[in-house]
């Protein structure tokens, strides 16, 4: 059984259909269980969800935060609370969980899952990728802004081991770091996994495992022409849509748009088709 | 049941293969017998072939042309002899059948073709789609060349009604035909279609039944903006790359290559996985 963590708000329920949609797509023969972790999501959202997983043949646990976790934070009004509950799934999962893979919801699952599921962690609490371009300037922006010697870690692909999770992330600490960088956060729940968690995260590589859509040029390139598209549908297996426009909108025209758009509209035609 | 027919070579097998597959995800409800009709491929690539339909749950019919057909025509040597067996389909296939569904291979179904399958041929002996820009140059010159007074058909998608086929086609005409126009044909089986076979055919709306690959801006631009991606997957039903690269070419940077080699990555993992 794989363990897999989702949060967000009712804005992002239909990407994250869309992205539970094309892990079932891509990996047929792994039984899930899917964690949701929200914290106002209405139960007529919550029901189409879980018919959707119903039909998907996923388990779906759903776990609704009603204390006002940092509510201190001054940043909190320009991004979604559900952002946080990443950090400190440890303590709001249950004690019997070991293992979680949290997922973004702007993500298409287009190969199989399961060697990151098994990966050997080498003792350290995550595994998530850089986003490195060929000649990249906001690591060494990060690297001097957040106090870290490592490379900018991105929040939206995270394999957790959970005992070390509920050993090292404590809540008084993301609120302290938060008071402290306050102004200076420009993403706060990344920022903050970087700066106070970072020396915890393994590496791992992100054109397989948290492939920025935006960069086909620039991995084609660094990899002298090899990573063409066949090379991406063949052996990546987590494709991020970072950024804007996101492959919903109406302005979206990138060479991923049409492969987004193919698996959103078969979501959509599954749950109409089946009533 | 719906049939379908194809024809091709064993340079064609894998984007067949990839129609196929493609076909199946998106019609899901319908049943499906697949006519082959071919010259010269071999056993074993016809058993790998069988494999996938009986996979997709197709049922599948071979039929090996081993006569001469068109062995006078001197144009035969540029083009490959199976573009000419849609045109005599009538006469090769059972008489039993009444109506088949041809599709060219390098073609994605990405919705259901059941409203093409049950169309009112309104007493027309095919329907087929014109392939026409903004400003189309090519249908003049086609109708000058060909001696025509209607739009140029595209011929890899047709709704052949094969009871008229069978009263109207006739191979010594389409010998006459190569014979008389010899040189000055760019691609005999579609222009042989479209000069002695035009007026049987009823055109249908070619964004829906033969959406042409390359011309996504030209379509864009004539809905003034409507016909985005968005509504590309949700209305097109039959997605055609014509002209080269073909989305398979590692030179292939089009919109539709990412989906077309996902699909085609999710059917080659099919039968691996199923050893």
């Amino acid at each position: 059984m794989i363990e897999l963590l989702v949060t967000c708000d009712e804005n992002y329920l239909n990407p994250l259909q869309v992205m539970l949609y094309s892990l079932k797509q891509n990996n047929q023969n792994d039984e899930f269980r899917i964690w949701l972790i929200h914290e106002s999501i209405s139960a007529e959202a919550i029901a189409e969800l879980r018919h959707l997983c119903h039909v998907l043949e996923f388990k779906l646990e759903t776990i609704q935060i009603k204390e006002d976790l940092f509510d201190n934070a001054k940043t909190v009004e320009r991004y979604p609370k559900e952002m946080y509950f990443r950090l400190l799934c440890g303590q709001i999962l249950p004690e019997s969980l070991e293992r979680v893979l949290y997922l973004d919801p702007d993500i298409l699952v287009i190969n199989s899952v399961t060697d990151l599921w098994e990966l050997d962690l080498q003792g350290k609490m995550m595994a998530a990728c850089t986003h490195t371009g060929l000649i990249d300037f906001t690591t060494t922006i990060n690297k001097v802004r957040l106090n870290t010697d490592h490379g900018y870690y991105n929040s939206g692909v995270l394999l957790i081991d959970l005992n070390l999770a509920r050993q090292y992330i404590k809540a008084s600490e993301i609120e302290n770091a938060l008071e402290k960088f306050n102004q200076r956060l420009l993403l706060p729940d990344q920022d903050i996994l970087n700066h106070l968690y970072g020396k915890y995260i393994l590496e791992i590589p992100e054109e397989i495992y948290n492939y920025d859509g935006r960069r086909f040029m620039s991995y084609l390139t660094r990899s002298m022409g090899e990573h063409n598209l066949m090379w991406v549908m063949e052996n990546t297996v987590i494709l991020h849509f970072c950024g804007k426009p996101k492959p919903w909108d109406s302005s979206s025209d990138s060479r991923f748009t049409a492969m987004y758009l193919n698996y959103q509209h078969q979501k959509t035609r599954l749950l109409k088709n089946l009533g």
